[in-house]
């Protein structure tokens, strides 16, 4: 038995996904960019896919940028358009609570001589409109904001970012990663008013291998990579195909984002009032957080031994995000969070395919933890 | 019915490739960063194929570094590479006839100040050792030479780079794009003596969107991009699981290059013999170029309307490489061929999937498409 809640980390391809990557594999394997009759069919699958994403986020097909992954479009968003736009001005805003691979790239950047600004959080995980506002000047040239966080659910309030750029004139760009949002909200670029949006395919039970950034049309980001004329340039190598192939069938495959939500706030409602009745168990995710990630603390005790003793029973939670292995959560750190609380977080994640079942079972797996193992002195 | 003779720029995944990423997708779809037993198998999954790999190369495990393929390898090592070491120097040592991916690298690196000098090369698409020895100084910090020319197959002395650089202390690292040399010739890291390989999956029948570099231990660059640990942070971003499986697979089922290769020979030669029959046929590729690619030139037709031509009739080859779709040979020209010839230019490229009968048909195509095309006035 497995009761898989580690769904932020990354899903279980759905059975569209994997019928698309095989067949692309078996039959439709040409070079998209070769002339002929197989390179024509391989070109296909790929503008198919790229439509299927670009319906999903209701914008034009091409503006719609295939990468290897969330990691790769953060960082093509980021030095692209730092590197288009660094003569009007040298400020970057964002906020203290973003993924690694923006977080490592902002740290890159202040190492050039950037002036990054990290806007706070409140307990909530979310920075306040008025500090955007206060945080964009006339030299700004990027604002980096997550729409949800990868640890505890926030939904950050990115629409504003607009307005603080429009108020000051600034050349900036506006970026939302928006890797643990994309399938599970409503996600419309033109609610969003962003320039860039990064997607990932793995965490809505596509393949791993390739995401998306969104460039919308009429700004110019510089590549990152240089080489063949792939993606306009933007993005060249041959392009992971039987990935973007799953990728497009695991955007088909997602049901209506906002009738999903439903379901999944009920699984949310019931593990957070099951929570409520044991003892010394905190959450840490906002109420109104995304309701595909709960973040809780296990009053007194470590999160690895709680991870390995769950893992053994077959039930699969994470500390925090898969990216930063091991490392204390930076993110409920900027919360406010006490180092115990911190010490003692697991974050479970829900996908459309995780049951009232799995709950139950993480639920005695936590009580079996406070019986089980020796809280830390 | 279809012949395929473009493997330099695809190749058809075989079955051993088809059923790992597959499996991968079904069974092991885990995140390799996860510290839970569906992590840990994933991980696994990872570490077998980098094994794999570099068993190939005779290298060992922790020198192969997963990228998206060979295009972000080139990059990454040849960015990683000035900026790791550009205090110390800011010359830059190539050839007239790199691969794209290399190629706009190192026109951007002009563009930043670094001075690039480009070998030029024979009739046979060869560099001297002379003009090498006199390229390289003590200010040079990197030489990156490809081993196999993609487009005509000649096999560049990449091994006397080591001399060069030893003989003036350069502080360089000598990378070899290997991507069309990989899997075909029996390409060892002692003997081609460089810091930096890069190879690719779907050349060697893998899956497209995976490829590696080779970094050799004691030698440092800088990552590209930035965010999880990830392949020890040199290539940060949740792994192209799927292909990185199908990767190892490639790899495992591929035959023993030294004796393969004589088979391929006895093609190409065949081939060779064949074309010699005909009027108007020149071959473009050396005597002693990798027998899995020739290049030739039908005197007076252009190529587009020959490839369309033969795709009509399901044969698949090319004018050059994928990944400059539809330009003029930059690599015929710097051998000094004619417009004419270069105009009329073909890629033949083979796999170990080609069949005697492969050739035949392509021969019967082109001896059509010298009665049916009305030559260039």
């Amino acid at each position: 038995m497995e009761v898989y809640l580690d769904n932020s980390a990354t899903t279980a391809p759905c059975s569209e996904a994997v019928e698309a990557t095989q067949s692309t594999l078996r039959n439709c394997w040409g070079n998209p960019s070769s002339l002929y009759k197989r390179g024509l069919e391989a070109e296909k699958v790929l503008e198919s896919s790229r439509k299927l994403v670009a319906k999903q986020l209701s914008c034009k097909s091409d503006e719609i940028y295939f990468t290897s992954g969330g990691t790769e479009s953060n960082n093509l968003a980021i030095f692209g358009t730092v590197n288009a736009l660094k003569r009007r001005g040298h400020r970057i805003v964002s906020t203290s609570i973003e993924h690694p691979s923006v977080e490592e790239c902002l740290k890159y950047l202040e190492g050039l001589g950037f002036e990054v600004i990290r806007l706070t959080v409140d307990s909530e995980g979310r920075f306040s409109q008025k500090d955007l506002m206060a945080a964009v000047n006339s030299k700004t040239i990027l604002v980096s904001l997550m729409l949800v966080n990868n640890e505890v659910g926030t939904i950050q309030p990115v629409e504003f970012a607009r307005r603080a750029v429009n108020a000051t004139g600034a050349p900036a760009y506006i970026h939302c990663d928006a890797v643990q949002a994309f399938g599970k909200t409503r996600l419309q670029v033109s609610d969003l008013d962003v320039d860039l949006i990064s997607i990932s395919s793995h965490k809505i039970h596509g393949p791993k291998g390739v995401g998306a950034l969104y460039i919308r049309k009429g700004i110019r980001i510089e590549p990152r990579a240089f080489g063949g004329t792939q993606e306009k340039r933007i993005r060249p190598g041959t392009e992971p195909m039987p990935a973007i192939a799953g990728f497009g069938a695991a955007v088909k495959a997602l049901p209506n984002p906002a009738t999903e939500i439903h379901k999944i706030s009920r699984l949310r409602d019931y593990l957070c009032y099951k929570l409520g009745l044991m003892d010394g168990i905190t959450i840490n995710s906002p109420k109104d957080s995304l309701p595909y990630i709960t973040n809780i603390s296990v009053n007194g005790i470590n999160s690895e031994p709680m991870l390995n003793f769950l893992s053994d029973r077959g039930i699969y939670v994470s500390a925090g995000s898969a990216c930063s292995k091991g490392k204390k959560s930076s993110v409920l750190k900027a919360m406010g969070l006490s180092d115990e609380r911190i010490s003692s977080a697991l974050r479970i994640s829900f996908s459309r395919m995780t049951t009232f079942e799995d709950i139950d079972v993480l639920l005695d797996g936590l009580s079996a933890v406070q019986s089980n193992i020796r809280p830390r002195r």
